[in-house]
């Protein structure tokens, strides 16, 4: 009831905006016409929720020249994680998901697996093993699969699953599953002059190929976790299977210091691997904006929270709750989730 | 003789662009009147050499839409070195240089430093014995001025000392003695849907602060070497004396790779330590430019070659010679060398 007078609402904006424009409409001015009409609703899957409302307010105070939260385009930035807060990460973050789809097919290469109780797991589709084996083992297979080529053999690999892999239950290519608001806010945000930034805890070399034509977003403003890197005497770039940067929690502002320089003014996350992200986001002075996705719509979605496997909310929340933070409840806030 | 011709061809031309700009002329077309003069004539601090319509013809075929030499604007990426690049390096590294004056400024807080020999020879102006201290000696000074603290004091230091500091022999700032031919090609490349970025073996901590507003190029596309830094509770990030990357030598194709994500298709550099990011650049498919700026300028700048104490030109002369790349004679083909 809440969201049909919400939506009715935008609704009726939207036809106001679509009549006051028409009327003014001319062919020389149909790019300006078009333009209105996004102004008047820059986040047309979003209903008129208090996180939308807070986040266009940020928007308007930061971009307002001569107002006293003005803010200069070049300091400007915004930060997005990417795993849970630009495209899922049910029923395990993609990369582990596209590791183990690689595990098996490699499998007959490496009859030594067989023997080995993690790689086991993974050929076994046990996947309670799998998560049970911690770091170590997830580190094991992640090592086994996404390091030990070229960069340009790695991305051609990765260009290969996105065309072929489907989400076991959404019938998805997994760059589909994407949220179709959080595109409409990086828009938004980059009309108003923002640089757009993803600080993911994933890795760099498995985004880049994809996600910046997904999102919009240039590759050297995907920064995430990297493996070390060694030049041969080929002209190419080997991937060693050593940890670079692990881009997560505390990581998260080494990472935005080492590839933006700059303390962004707004930063969106959705578990505690973001939270010294937006901490460090809130540590600046001005006005900031911190956000969380808060995953709560197990229809459309789904629905986890403080505990999950994919990862803990506990801190997050509380000091979200208490700071005043921005919460997005998928659930509540947006009409649609993945694009059409 | 040849240099006073080709300045006479270039206002002969320069004239003729005017002159064409001035017949249609009129209020409303003055910005592209403007435009015109800049596209008629690009790099007015360069002589009508060799290195600059090597440079033009490669920007030319590199946009000409329906080329056979095209490359989008999304892979139009050229890198440049910049101490001895972009801005001179003499008598030593400016972040050296720095280093040096910030040992004496803290030596009194350091009574131990007097019994060190390595900080002796800072504290004696003993520069022989400096250099002669190789990597460890200057490592350690290069560790005692650029880190122990968080960035934001670290930038504080290093603006102060630009805004006081003098060079011994030019008497200018040290950010003065940038390189007005390679300001407009920076400009040059960026007007034509180029990005440009830095990828330095000086720091990224100490070129950020002050080189994104001199040369235009924003923060996060100036690359360099990093120092490993860590995040403390205060929601600060603290400077660890312990390289993370040395984006030097084969370190720069490293660099490109973790900030850039993309292969460039024109590099810039002037010493053997941007030999790889060169041999990088050439190793890609379709056409390149690989350019290094060669020291000849005894006058009005500095004149060295194959082996100064600044580093070694030697390997990097050589493949330049026999794979044809463009050799920029800063004494022949730049009509200024420092912005008036």
């Amino acid at each position: 009831m809440k969201n049909t007078t919400k939506t009715f609402v935008t609704l009726a904006l939207v036809a106001a905006a679509l009549t006051f424009t028409a009327c003014k409409q001319a062919p020389a001015e149909s790019t300006e016409a078009t333009l209105e009409v996004v102004e008047a609703n820059p986040l047309p899957s979003w209903h008129d929720s208090a996180s939308k409302s807070q986040i266009m307010a940020f928007v308007e105070a930061v971009t307002q020249e001569n107002g006293p939260d003005y803010v200069a385009p070049a300091n400007r930035i915004a930060t997005f994680d990417n795993d849970g807060t630009l495209w899922s990460e049910q029923p395990a973050y993609f990369q582990l998901i596209y590791s183990i789809d690689l595990v098996k097919k490699m499998a007959p290469e490496h009859p030594e697996w067989a023997k080995d109780p993690v790689f086991k797991a993974v050929l076994d589709d046990d996947m309670k093993a799998v998560m049970a084996s911690g770091h170590a083992g997830l580190g094991k297979i992640l090592m086994a699969t996404n390091a030990g080529m070229t960069v340009d053999a790695y991305t051609e690999k990765i260009m290969d699953w996105l065309a072929t892999a489907k989400h076991p239950t959404k019938n998805k290519a997994y760059n589909e599953l994407i949220f179709q608001p959080m595109l409409e806010l990086i828009q938004y945000l980059t009309d108003n002059d923002f640089k757009v930034f993803i600080v993911s805890g994933g890795m760099a070399d498995f985004m880049r190929p994809w996600a910046s034509e997904t999102y919009g977003i240039p590759t050297e403003r995907i920064v995430g976790s990297t493996l070390k890197v060694v030049y041969t005497d080929a002209g190419e770039l080997e991937l060693l299977p050593e940890f670079d940067l692990i881009d997560d929690k505390a990581g998260k502002p080494v990472g935005i210091h080492k590839y933006i320089g700059k303390r962004p003014i707004a930063a969106f996350g959705n578990s505690d691997g973001d939270l010294q992200m937006l901490q460090y986001t809130a540590a600046g002075s001005g006005k900031r904006l911190m956000a969380f996705v808060h995953h709560t719509d197990a229809e459309r979605e789904w629905a986890y929270d403080r505990d999950s496997h994919i990862g803990k909310f506990d801190k997050g929340l509380d000091e979200a709750q208490e700071k005043g933070w921005t919460l997005i409840d998928m659930k509540n806030d947006w009409k649609t989730v993945f694009p059409e």
